[in-house]
């Protein structure tokens, strides 16, 4: 039998892994490994594998530290003859640091024990061997505190605050010193006298003297954090099997804070906010990593070049910046020269921009961490096409380096940056669509019309809005709402029109009869300034200054890569021509979802509309019809002409009747008096139409169903249409959609009425088109029988935002009252109407596409929920073999690299 | 190769099928064969196969009657032979009838044509032979308007009414007749003359002379008529595949209509009313079959026994009865003798009560159709347990005998048979709860309590029912709706009762204010009586006299039968110990679903359950909760005490929070008062609770999950009653079910918190019981990750109601409006909240079933929505593999018949 070998060595440009070791060795123990086979400097240590925690899970602390033994001390015996100390020597000691390190990154959710080997007499010739008292003592306080908080468990025992933090106030108070760095040598001290007696108190023994008890100590700690409920639950958020395991890194401690001579910082290989290829980055003398992230001490900037420009902003004058600012490249010219060779070197292996730290120690350069940089959406394309044209990456990597959601950030205005800087935070919402915008608030979409007629940029308030605020929401800078989710009617709308939105806001107060706004107690009129992020949530009091940011060339490149490498294709959801130019711009491929019924709102449309719902009988509902057909023709006609030929997917009547008709006496006594009718008469119409469930109740095809009438009227105006449009030269590519389809008998019945339809206007034009019916698959029960469903249907359109509601049983409109609370206690890993629940939904997605394709091998299919611009969800349409995805015009792009990444790492599987 | 045969001769006791041909056959075919076979005369005939309609789908007309043109033309020989006559022939003519006949009854689906054979020529030699022209003449006409109909598609060209009618019309009117009987030899001539144009002018063709153009024009009509419209769609309402094809039967004609030696009638071989072995039935001379059921003449009793005892009912002397309506016995006593041999013989045969058509051709029996007879309910049981013990059939056969829905007949009152002869129906409504009621009207529960408690009897009327009116409901005789399907709050709440209810009957116009309704214009007031029947929907006038029936012996035998073969268990839906007793005595084996919400409608509780939802925070919740506790441990103890031991399932809060509060300015401000805060505070709240989708809103275990607090409660008050019980030395098995659930997640938290809860009571009380915690699953998403579901879960039980909403996407409070159009249309086949979807929700019930018991193979599943009391649903729910069903008390009885039927015809498969 082989001997498995858990422990694997590093130091001084050799080691015993690298960087294809992930698994074993965890992403950080195999990064180390990986620096010192290039040729950087890191502190010297090792790494216990993941298969060693799994043991330790199995078989607990005593049988593992037995087993680990022999290679343990071996490994500390290859740092100490590196380092040219030794553990634990009184002499000439050596410290060590631990730190956890799993397969996946998982920041901040295991421990870190720093300083092991510190004890009584250590810290005598330590202070001997560094001439730092005050850094030795301060080093060792700080060791009792994290080991006696991570390793002997103080924080859990029923103390309120940590109890280390209390003796250190309770010093601090007596002296009357407000920071802890005003505190002394003799300060650290009495605290490490103090933390001593209060290890003992509060845990019955007494603080551990012998470093390999504390080197024990820290390991089993790291090993038992795998399994703290902060690590269990970030594992369930994020899908890691809990018998991967952590690794264990052990490394010789290196410090900063030994005077002038040391120092320490982070840096970039690249400029993270523009993408441009400048190393940057900032560093302190004498200083902690924590130092120059804490933003106590000013920190200066690595570069000479770099500095000189900070010095222009921070309007610090040339000689003030020599004298107190001055560049790592001034004052310590070779190891800048050495950390410039180091930073290349990284970037050129990893292939990609990276983050480093690094600690200068008495003048000796240690590189302590390297990453793959995180960058603004602009950075990161920038990044992708400058590595694939220096022919460091190909094609496929330049693609799969660019995150698609951060694509976002280059398709809407933003806040300038200094003059967002002291702006107020009033409120948070949902980020319900992105971007910036700043108006004056108005309350009513009336007002939101006139007043930007008149000029000015207004913000829409309202606790949420209707079918009825659409031009008012069209026309205002962005929309605020107090109620509802991200599927609600203003976010959706919003993000159709690519409008920045923040939903949701619960703190808002609004008093539409007084036409204010309260938030935490502050009252805002109507004409006041405020400014939303769409991108955040955020509400801010006051104007503040907005840009459009510049969509440079190099995201045209990332969009003709992506289009070059995908499989499906990427449409969008849009009803009106602008919407449909706009998503084109943008590369959609034809629309996959044109709601009708948004064409029914405006202007005298609504009348001849509610005329039609309101007629008593088929006759009166003709009539109506008549009416509207030349409208509904003519706004196929500019969409169809928007398209210039490419698909458009038309969905037939889809909403309850319910949200048409008018509501308040004032209207209905109008619509009466339109009518003939008393206003009586109108109000009974009315309410029988009320449902308690209007969501599962008498729409979509349902209305087809029982008033085929209106599904006759939508074929007809769509195919006269594009019969008109054909006249004109023009390529048109109707595909006629069924909604809420849930048996095959409702789907062959409203296709046959179509197809009647369609033939009747053929004869009538003495002209044909061609033309596709096939329907909406968003119920649960359609999923299931896809078969029988798909024999007439000539394609499916997946809408997972019903699919979703059915599924779950969550009405989107109602859920915000438990789905946060779901979200935050991990009942639920995302909210679904945002991200795809492919473990229960999904399914019956997969289901809907296999079916449908049992008896059509070819049966086109796509989705046109608003999951269609959703990454994961895009990738998971991919993978079950959708052709499409239809999204919301100002998605269309990150829906296009989403496709390309699925394709390409289908291709890899 | 063989030589297919496609025509089975039959008559003169011989016969080349029998009973066990029916896929060849048809069901007619092969019992008209098994007749001759066992010696009753039947006119004989051949039947031309099934085999031979699927061929003519393919070959058509022309081909087919080649193929089959020598063996029919050998089978009319064959007929010729026995009747003695010749078909087509001048001098002795015999007719032919032509009639379809299919494996499964397809009752008036297909076509029929008698009379064939018949010519100017073949008339006179007929008029020769029966010396009675004008039957001849009335023939001859009756001939050409069914030919012309069927065989020619007179019917289909574009007339409004019967083109043949209209000439009849004009005839009578010319003549100043009213009846057809009226109509002479010479009138019968004239419309054979003015048929025959008509024929022509509609056809372009002449009425064919030719006998045998008659009979193959009748053979091909009868294939073609299995594909018409109405056809196709009885097959699609009864799962019948389009490719059985029917049979086509063809015999020689008799007339029950030649003179006083003739006649004909209708018989069955026990009474179908009262199951009694009674020969009984009526006849006329001189008459034909639809003479008997047409009621324009009275007809007369077949036996002696049965003639005397109607004229006591129809109050004629025995002298009259002698001279005006004797019976066969006495008329005919030969041929009454004859006639009950066969009746013996064919019920021995057949083993089942007959329904039997003769007819008597000039003083010959002949024998037209043998079928089991329909029966009333109580006549089932009764026959039944007869046969059994007669040992003509065994206990399996006994039960499949039986239908389980009729054995609600023998569970209700029931109108007095002749107090209702005379009653106006006034409405009609769905038959959403069975039995009779009379009582006063009321339009406020208050009022039904009240009125009820003087001693009246009432009929609760109302636009719609809701949790509030529980008590006014309980006291009613009986509930009439506005409004709502056969789920609707007082179709469900009815059932539960055994109450009778009458659910949206769309015609009664309420208004509240003025305590009426109107019906059809005529308005009813408050305290004028009226009468329901939950059994048919319909709303009579006026007060009508009820009886209860007699549940005789019978019934009981039936029950221990199904007790013996049953596998599933029966349990109940109940809430209160009442409806649990009455539940246990018709056989319950335990509470399937107690639903906790009713218990928190009655007097005071009531405040307290909206002091707990109106509070503002956990700590508000509890101390209401408090309040509740020793209430809902009390109710619990009840309803355990009823169920004696048996298991009870209680179903935790379920239904959205909204449904409790006060909604009105009265209430409103009484809540206000009783908690100390502003009637504004109380309407803001109670507006905080509305959901635009409240089915698919806050309810079920997100409420156990957002507020803890109530699982809390409720399941401490379930164990206390448990323990309670037990000190008492009383058997308790609580089981306890989290509704609602979607994800696994959900389960665990809720399960941990019952499960924690209940150790805490353990320990209070020192002891400990048994109990399980389950789910229901009535989500999508619960049924397609019933898997995990599983893990921590003790039972599943399906709840189908919710189920079907959300597979459908059908709100049941709202589905009225297209469910019915959808079923009158065949986009449905049934309503899937009666009868359980199985081709859909069936699909994710199978699903839960299979993936629950992967990871756990002995896990408890049940189903406790409506559909565990309809026997299609009870037999699906034992082939899925369920171990048990629950059903509303009053329909125990029939899930236990169902339950054991679906076993036996499991062991049969």
């Amino acid at each position: 039998m082989t001997k498995i070998k858990h422990v694997y060595t590093f130091g001084d440009k050799k080691a015993e892994g690298n960087a294809s070791m992930k698994n074993l060795l965890g992403g950080k123990g195999a990064n180390l490994a990986e620096m010192n086979l290039i040729g950087v400097p890191v502190p010297p240590g090792f790494t216990i594998t993941t298969e060693a925690c799994t043991e330790f899970n199995h078989v607990g602390r005593d049988k593992i530290i037995e087993l680990l033994k022999d290679e343990v001390e071996a490994a500390v015996k290859y740092v100490e003859d590196i380092m040219g100390g030794k553990f634990g020597d009184v002499e000439n000691p050596c410290l060590l640091s631990v730190r956890s390190g799993a397969r996946a990154s998982m920041p901040g959710m295991m421990d870190t024990v720093l300083n092991l080997g510190l004890n009584d007499e250590v810290v005598q010739s330590m202070i001997k061997k560094t001439n730092n008292p005050r850094f030795v003592w301060d080093s060792y306080r700080r060791f009792i505190m994290m080991y006696g908080d991570v390793v002997m468990g103080m924080k859990y025992m029923g103390h309120e605050e940590d109890p280390f933090e209390e003796v250190i106030d309770e010093i601090k108070e007596a002296k009357g010193i407000e920071h802890d760095s005003d505190l002394t040598t003799e300060d650290f001290q009495e605290l490490v006298k103090r933390f001593k007696v209060l290890v003992r108190e509060s845990t019955g023994r007494d603080f551990p003297t012998d470093p390999w008890e504390q080197l024990w100590g820290g390991i089993i700690a790291v090993f038992e954090s795998w399994n703290n409920p902060r690590a269990e639950y970030y594992r369930m958020m994020h899908d890691i099997p809990a018998d991967w395991g952590t690794a264990v890194n052990v490394q010789a401690m290196v410090y900063g804070n030994m005077g002038q001579t040391s120092g320490t910082g982070v840096a970039f290989t690249r400029d993270a906010a523009t993408g441009e290829d400048i190393f940057n980055g900032e560093y302190l003398l004498d200083a902690q990593g924590e130092d120059v992230v804490a933003g106590t001490r000013t920190p200066r900037q690595i570069t000479l070049e770099g500095s000189k420009r900070w010095a222009v902003l921070a309007k610090v004058s040339e000689e003030e910046r020599k004298e107190t600012y001055p560049s790592l490249e001034e004052v310590m010219p070779e190891i800048f020269e050495e950390l410039m060779e180091y930073q290349q070197k990284l970037e050129d292996h990893y292939k990609d921009m990276q983050d480093l730290e690094f600690t200068i120690q008495e003048g000796k350069l240690w590189m302590l961490q390297t990453r793959n940089g995180k960058r603004t959406g602009l950075a990161m394309v920038k990044i992708a096409i400058d590595m694939l044209k220096d022919g460091g990456i190909d094609e496929k990597t330049a693609l799969l380096r660019c995150e698609p959601n951060k694509l976002d950030e280059l398709l809407h205005p933003v806040f300038d940056k200094n003059a967002i800087a002291g702006a107020n935070v009033l409120a948070k919402g949902l980020p319900a669509s992105p971007g910036a915008s700043t108006g004056q608030i108005v309350f009513f979409a009336d007002d939101a019309e006139t007043w930007s007629q008149e000029g000015k940029d207004v913000l829409l308030v309202r606790v949420e809005t209707s079918p009825e605020d659409l031009k008012g929401m069209n026309l205002a800078k962005g929309i605020l709402t107090a109620r509802g989710g991200m599927t609600s009617h203003a976010a959706v709308v919003a993000r159709g029109m690519g409008k920045c939105c923040v939903a949701g806001a619960g703190a808002l107060k609004i008093s539409y009869k007084d036409r204010t706004v309260t938030i935490d107690g502050k009252t805002y009129k109507e004409g006041e300034w405020m400014s939303l992020n769409g991108t955040t949530g955020e509400v801010y009091e006051g104007k503040i200054k907005t840009i459009d940011p510049e969509v440079s060339g190099y995201f045209g490149e990332i969009m003709d890569l992506a289009e070059k490498h995908t499989r499906m294709r990427v449409r969008t959801n849009a009803d009106t021509p602008k919407d449909a130019t706009v998503a084109r711009n943008f590369g959609a491929k034809g629309i996959g979802l044109c709601r009708t019924e948004h064409m029914f709102f405006e202007g005298d449309r609504i009348w001849a509309m509610r005329e039609m719902i309101l007629a008593s009988d088929e006759a009166g509902r003709r009539k109506a019809l008549e009416k509207l057909l030349p409208i509904q023709r003519e706004d196929f006609e500019g969409v169809f002409e928007a398209m210039q030929g490419l698909p458009v997917t038309i969905r037939l009547l889809d909403p309850p009747l319910h949200e048409f008709v008018p509501h308040d006496d004032k209207s209905q006594k109008e619509m009466a008096d339109k009518m003939g009718i008393t206003p009586d008469e109108v109000k009974a119409a009315v309410d029988s139409l009320h449902e308690f469930n209007p969501m599962l109740g008498h729409r979509g095809c349902r209305l087809g169903i029982t008033y085929p009438e209106i599904t006759e009227m939508q074929a007809r105006a769509i195919i006269e249409a594009a019969l008109n449009l054909k006249k004109k030269g023009m390529k048109v590519l109707p595909e006629i959609m069924i909604p809420l389809i849930g048996t095959e008998q409702e789907f062959k019945l409203q296709e046959e009425l179509v197809r009647e339809t369609a033939e009747k206007v053929f004869i009538d034009y003495g002209d044909r088109v061609e033309y596709l019916v096939g329907t909406m698959i968003e119920i649960p029960r359609a999923c299931l029988t896809a078969e029988d469903i798909a024999k007439s249907a000539d394609f499916f359109s997946f809408g997972t935002n019903d699919l979703t509601q059915m599924a779950f049983g969550y009405s989107r409109d109602d859920s915000g009252k438990f789905l946060d609370v779901y979200v935050k206690s991990g009942v639920l890993k995302h909210d679904p109407f945002q991200i795809l629940d492919q473990e229960g939904v999904g399914q019956l997605v997969e289901m809907g596409v296999h079916r449908g394709r049992t008896n059509k091998k070819d049966l086109k299919i796509g989705i046109c929920g608003e999951h269609g611009g959703e990454p994961n969800s895009v990738e998971f349409c991919h993978r079950v073999g959708m052709d499409y995805v239809s999204c919301s015009p100002f998605r269309v792009p990150i829906a296009r690299l989403a496709a390309a990444q699925a394709a390409i790492k289908d291709r890899l599987r």
